[in-house]
C-alpha cells in the first residue's frame, strides 16, 4: 500500500481560541496515530504514519471544525482500527465530536450494504411506496405465542416482521424454535393471503452465538436479520456474508446512545447511523424517531436520513428505519415528511389496538399503501 | 430458571421532582423489558417478565437513585442480553447513569477474571511490589524494528511489555511475524539476564480475526493479552477461555469513553472500567490516569482502583492499570496513592530518555522495585 494514501475525519473540537483549536488538533493527529510524543516519532515515519492536520476554522457555538488525514496504512486492512484511529483514544477526551468521514478512500475497509434498498425492494417485490415493519414482543411469551402474533402480523398485511431486539434465546422461547415456529407461522399466513410477509429474527448474541444463529436464520428460510453493533462489536455485520445466502441485515440502535448525546462530544446521530451504520454493511437502519419516547429532534432525524441515502457515499443506500412515535393516524404525515425510502417501524400502539393485532395492522397497511 | 429470580441495577436519573423521578423509574423498568404500553403486556408476564422500581430516592445534585431488579429470565444465558437490559434503549434518553449492578445474581452470565491479581502474580513470579507495563510502539515500524525495542525493553527489566492498541495486522509489521519476532527477542533478553518479561500482543481484529489471533498467541508462547472491548464487541473475552492455554488478558479502553464522559448519562467510570469489565472477565484493566493527557480526576482513578479490587464482588480481583501522566521521578507517588497490586503503565516518557530505552526502562524499574 502506498504510505501516502490516506483518509480524512471531521472533527468538531471545542476550544477557546483557534490557537487552542490548531494545538488540540495537532494532539489528535499524533494521539491516533503514533501515540508518542511528537519528537520520539522515528523520522521516517514522521511524515507517512501520523495524522495531519489539513485546516481547523472556526466553526460558531465554541466550535472549531478540524480536518484531519490519516494514513491508510495505519489502518491496516481492518474496520475496527480504523474506528479505533477516528475515535479511539480521544474518546476519553471532553470536547471532541466527530462529524464527517471520507469515506471513498475506506470502501476497502467497509463492506457497505449487500442488498441495500435496491436489493430489499426487489427481494420484496415491493416497489413504489414505502414499507411497513413491526416488533415481535414481549419478551417471555413461547414460541408458539410469538408464532400467533406473527400469524396475525402477516394476515392484516405487514411487509416485514422484526423480533424484539431483546429476543434472543431465552428459555421461554429458544432461538432455533422461535425461528422455526414463527417461519411456519409466517408461511400460512402466506398461503392464505398470497402475499409473503418477511420475518427478521434477532441473532445478537455472545461471540460466536450471533454467527451460529445467523446460520440458522439462513437454513430456515428467513428473509432477513436483525442485530445490535453495539452489542456484537461493529465489525460482526462484515463477517455474515462469508456464507450463502446473504441475509439483509436491520441493525438496532441498543446501547449505542452515548455515542450521539452529547453535543459536544461522540458523533453527529447522522455520521453514526447514518454514513457509519450504513458502511459497516446494514441494510436497514433503525433511530428513535422524534415524537416518541426518545429525544432526537425533527432535524436530527431527516439528517439520519439524508445519510442513508446520501449519493455521494460510495455504499449502496440503505433504509430509514424510524421507530416510535408513529401511529396509524400519524403516518401519512411521516411519509411526506420522510419519502418512499422509509421503512416505518410501529410497535406499541398495533398492540393497543382493540379490535386485535390483524385488524391493527390491515390498517396501518392500508394507510401506508393508499397514501403512496 | 425460576422466573423470580433477579439482578438488580443501580441508576441515577435527572428529574425534576421525586414524582418525576418515579415515573421515569418506572418507564425504564418497562422499556429495558417488555418494551411495549404496560396495558399491553399480557396479563402472567407483567410480574414475572418486567423489570420492578425497587426504591426511587433523592441522590442531590438534581440526581434521584432508582433500584430497579430485572428478571434473570429476560437476561436469558448471555452477557450481550444483560447489557441490553441495563442500558439498551435508555441509553437513547437524557439524564440516566448507571452507578451499581448486583454481581452476584449475575455470575452465570459473567465470567470474571480467569487469573485475576493473584493469578498473574503467580504466572509471572512477582510478588509484594506493583508491576510496570509498558507499550511498544510506533505502527509504523517493522517487526525487526519493535522486536529491538521489546528487546531493549526486556533488557532493562520490564515486567510486561504489551504491543500499542493500534499495532494490528498491518503490512508494516503482520501480526504472525511481529509476535514471533518480539517473542523471540523477550526470550534473548531472558537468556542474557536471567529474568523473562511477559508480552502481549493485541489480538484486537474485525470479526473472528480476533480469535485467530488468540490462537497465535497462545501457539508462539505470548505471556498474555492486550483487546479492546469496545472495538471487540464486550462478549469477545468470554470466548476466549475454550482453547487452552488461556491467556491473561489485558483490556484496553480505546473508543469507550462516550460511555463515561458526562456526569449525568452513561455509567459512571468505576462501574464500567471497574465493575464491568472486571465481570467481562479482564485481568487487568487499562485506562487514563490522573494528570495526564485525559480528564479523569484523582477521586474517579481511585474509585476505579476501588471496584476493580473490590472484596464484594463475586469475581476474582483484576489489577488496575492507569496509563499517562507516570515518570519514573514520580511513580513513587503513585504507588504510595495506588499500592502494590497496580500495574503501572509507563509509555512515551521512557522513550524520551536521552540515554535509550533500555535504561529508561531500568531507571524506572529500580523505582518500581525499590519503592516498594
Amino acid at each position: 500500500m502506498d504510505d501516502l494514501q490516506r483518509f480524512s475525519v471531521h472533527y468538531l473540537i471545542v476550544a477557546r481560541s483557534g490557537s487552542d483549536a490548531d494545538k488540540l488538533a495537532e494532539e489528535i493527529a499524533i494521539e491516533q496515530t503514533a501515540e508518542m510524543p511528537p519528537e520520539t516519532i522515528p523520522e521516517p515515519l514522521r511524515h507517512s504514519f501520523t495524522g495531519k492536520v489539513v485546516i481547523c476554522k472556526e466553526a460558531g457555538n465554541h466550535q472549531y471544525e478540524a480536518v484531519i488525514s490519516y494514513p491508510l496504512a495505519v489502518a491496516g486492512n481492518e474496520l475496527t482500527q480504523c474506528l479505533n484511529m477516528i475515535f479511539g483514544n480521544i474518546s476519553m477526551k471532553p470536547g471532541i465530536r466527530l462529524s464527517g468521514i471520507g469515506w471513498h478512500a475506506l470502501r476497502h475497509l467497509f463492506p457497505g450494504p449487500y442488498y441495500g434498498i435496491e436489493g430489499i425492494r426487489e427481494k420484496l417485490h415491493i416497489y413504489n411506496r414505502p414499507l411497513s415493519c413491526s416488533a415481535l414482543k414481549p419478551v417471555g411469551l413461547n414460541s408458539a405465542q410469538l408464532a400467533n402474533r406473527c400469524y396475525q402480523m402477516a394476515k392484516g398485511g405487514i411487509d416485514i416482521i422484526k423480533d424484539d431486539h431483546g429476543l434472543v434465546n431465552q428459555t421461554s422461547a429458544p432461538f432455533y424454535d422461535r425461528v422455526e415456529t414463527c417461519m411456519a407461522a409466517v408461511e400460512k399466513a402466506a398461503d392464505e393471503t398470497g402475499k409473503r410477509a418477511a420475518y427478521f429474527p434477532n441473532i445478537t448474541g455472545d461471540c460466536f452465538d450471533t454467527w451460529r444463529r445467523y446460520e440458522i436464520a439462513q437454513s430456515l428460510g428467513a428473509s432477513g436479520v436483525l442485530i445490535s453493533p453495539q452489542l456484537t462489536g461493529m465489525s460482526a455485520i462484515k463477517s455474515l456474508r462469508d456464507s450463502e445466502p446473504v441475509l439483509p441485515v436491520m441493525a438496532h440502535p441498543t446501547f449505542s446512545g452515548s455515542f450521539v448525546m452529547d453535543k459536544d462530544h461522540g458523533f453527529t446521530p447522522e455520521l453514526y447511523y447514518g454514513f457509519l451504520w450504513r458502511a459497516l454493511g446494514a441494510d436497514t437502519v433503525i433511530y428513535p424517531n422524534s415524537g416518541g419516547r426518545f429525544s432526537f429532534t425533527d432535524d436530527e432525524c431527516r439528517k439520519i436520513n439524508g445519510a442513508l441515502r446520501d449519493e455521494s457515499s460510495p455504499f449502496k443506500k440503505a433504509f430509514p428505519t424510524p421507530g416510535g412515535g408513529i401511529q396509524r393516524e400519524t403516518i401519512g404525515k411521516w411519509i411526506d415528511r420522510y419519502g418512499m425510502d422509509t421503512i416505518f417501524l410501529i410497535g406499541g400502539s398495533l398492540y393497543q389496538h382493540k379490535h386485535g393485532l390483524e385488524t391493527a395492522v390491515r390498517e396501518f397497511q392500508d394507510e401506508i399503501e393508499n397514501h403512496a
